[in-house]
């Protein structure tokens, strides 16, 4: 594989230009509506880089009007989406590069042993929120573009960097990226797979169910409905349709995964009053959506699930459950197995680490349910990070993964997009010693 | 009956002052805390009467160490508990009068069609917080008083008139009264029983329950432990203790009572986010005390339940379900259903309304806790006003049950107490016709 050796050798030598960009991105909080500064620092990156850059604030009525907008946000002023362009000479397939910008809020503070956006690095690793989830992720996608760039390997496809905001919320930047017209023949997402290959993702929307009973006092709570007693017996039969769900997937990736699409019961709250029999119960969860699944189909079966409840039993007749579907949704993702963008990014995997990839199927959803879903493009979801470090205090990204990632990335780039000259690898172990 | 007659003519010519005195009482809003302007009038009408005036505030350490001291109010500077003592001839049997000063809080203003604390009269009813529950059943007990002192009854037995704070919070006021030494052979609280004879109490305490789970991300929530589904598994086993304990009572009060000593599950509440498996859930409910039970044993009993959830089962055993009584607790009331203080109100009421009187078992528990468990004083409840118009927005109560009680009380304390003449009642009918 050509340019293999210059490429790890660029990136070895620029390893620290990574570190600092990393930690750059870190120190600046973009938790939801404040992602503009960090978007600022991506922008200027993209510019020295030499690529053609668009950066805007989404929102327009298109975006909004769309039946798959699934957003509660009304201002974006000041916190735009980006994309960068690297053109190519012609012929080859393009790729986007996704990442997301936004991070989740650093939670309760005296959880992290150090200030969440200290971008501190210790024992290899960078630490801070958005580290792993997945400001890691898209340095490696920055990285890999300025090798390329610098060695001066000329690309046939075109590459187009994104780095959107909204992603944790629903991901309205990368649909905003969609309807904007960027298009390609593949993308890769470097969200936490931990170096695994994701050609799967679940998608995810959420539910909130109100749940009506009968106020009496406790000590006659005969002469009342208890709402938690019902909420109970609303909980039971989700839990049937869970299974009756899971029990169709028959997805060769999820054979070892106990509940490949749940649907998790995450909150409840009912009554005010020990002595009160309490008259409201809501609950509220995410309802997992197979690969294969539309987000209509989904829907409909939830809600066929509480119609039944409300027909088959006398006090749901008279007082009907209220299905609510609220809040952020993940587009599910299914990429077949052998894709070529899946061999591309495998073969590359392979020459760098020395071994096949492990492929599994992600247990949530990405901006790639967009991508694939809307835009119509192979998506891959593989990076850096370390999944179940995201959203958790303590954060951190192992330095020696976004540069691995980096170079796994701009291999495929080059194998994918297409050179002049046919690639040669010349120092894949070299890692493993 | 002799005095009957008078009595009931005594309370017709004076139905006005009763009337007036529950409004100006209606008109001091006696909330938790505020309890002294209606105690300066209840101390300012017994102080007319001629009775002898103990106004204390309550708190001593004697109080705040009794073992069944279940208050979490620190202050009760202001506000003061009163007794007032009319002493008999001698020879007689005592007998207690007991009311509580206090009122539960008015709640969202806009439910009220007037202002809760108007004092408005119409249509033969007297409205606002505390009318039914129960400055009215008060307001009886002071015009039965004042009838007998009036028409100078002379009674053998002392009558000691209570106005307590603190019962809507667990009765820290009347336990208060018990320990400075107040004492009788009967006691009667004229909360609102709708006219019928509470000769037994349920009692409740509250209990709260912390049970902890395994978080996790809703997509992956195999990997966790949902403390809402462990939350339904408690819930249930606490439903069968429930049960069981039902099936050992065989009062004949309670043979047409569906569940006589509930447990009422309240509250519930667990998990922050729809994607996230809860770590935590915390229920608070109501457990239900036989009128015959201890205190002790109800607590036994709760406490071995979770004991038994906590060592069958494997994740209970890592994570023991955490139980807390707190709060307010009311202790049960027991007297035999042919104890004499019993015969002699259903004298009176079968005297004044020709009929024999309802008895049945309170569903919630009144001061006469503390008055019989602990003070070991024979309690009935019977009262003017109605169960049901308790804590509710627009309560009231109806005028003529106010005067009906007061005579049915007069004559109580006239056969209780005793007298030199026999009484012999003259007009017994006329209020049926």
């Amino acid at each position: 594989m050509a340019h293999g050796h210059d490429i790890q050798q660029w990136l070895k030598q620029h390893r620290m230009k990574g570190i600092k960009l990393l930690q750059r991105l870190v120190q600046e909080p973009s938790r939801r509506g404040q992602e503009g500064k960090a978007q600022a620092l991506m922008a200027e990156t993209c510019r020295e880089l030499g690529l053609s850059i668009d950066l805007w604030e989404i929102g327009d009525e298109k975006l909004r009007n769309h039946p798959n907008f699934y957003c509660d946000r009304t201002d974006f002023s000041g916190n735009p989406n980006l994309v960068a362009v690297k053109k190519g000479k012609g012929g080859g397939k393009s790729l986007i590069l996704n990442g997301h910008i936004d991070v989740v809020p650093e939670g309760n503070l005296t959880d992290w042993q150090e200030d969440p956006f200290s971008g501190m690095v210790q024992d290899g690793k960078v630490f801070g929120r958005g580290t792993t989830d997945m400001k890691g992720g898209t340095v490696s996608l920055i990285l890999a573009l300025e090798a390329i760039i610098s060695l001066e390997i000329e690309l046939k496809g075109d590459v187009i960097f994104q780095s959107v905001i909204e992603e944790e919320s629903g991901g309205a930047g990368t649909l905003a990226a969609v309807l904007r017209g960027y298009h390609a023949d593949g993308a890769i997402i470097p969200e936490p797979t931990n170096m695994k290959l994701f050609p799967l993702q679940q998608g995810s929307m959420w539910f909130r169910l109100t749940i009506k009973g009968k106020s009496a006092h406790g000590g006659t709570r005969y002469e009342g409905v208890n709402a938690i007693e019902l909420a109970m017996d609303v909980i039971n039969e989700i839990t049937k349709l869970e299974k009756e769900r899971n029990d169709m997937l028959n997805h060769p990736l999820y054979k070892t995964i106990p509940i490949p699409i749940p649907i998790n019961i995450g909150k409840i709250s009912s009554g005010e009053w020990p002595s009160s029999v309490p008259d409201t119960a809501v609950i509220e969860g995410r309802f997992g959506i197979a690969p294969a699944e539309t987000m209509e189909a989904a829907e409909r079966a939830l809600e066929d699930c509480i119609a039944r409840l409300n027909t088959g039993n006398e006090w749901f007749q008279a007082k009907p459950i209220e299905l609510e579907l609220f809040g952020a949704r993940w587009l599910p993702g299914n990429l077949e197995l052998n894709h070529p963008l899946m061999q591309t990014i495998s073969e590359s995997f392979l020459a760098v680490k020395g071994k096949q990839p492990v492929i599994e199927a992600a247990p949530w959803g990405t901006d790639g349910g967009y991508l694939s879903n809307i835009g119509g493009i192979p998506v891959v979801v593989f990076g850096p990070g370390k999944t179940e470090l995201a959203h958790d205090a303590d954060e951190y990204i192992e330095i020696d993964k976004v540069i691995e990632a980096a170079e796994i990335i701009a291999l495929s780039i080059i194998n994918w997009c297409g050179t002049a000259e046919p690639a040669v690898y010349e120092g894949g172990t070299e890692n493993e010693t």
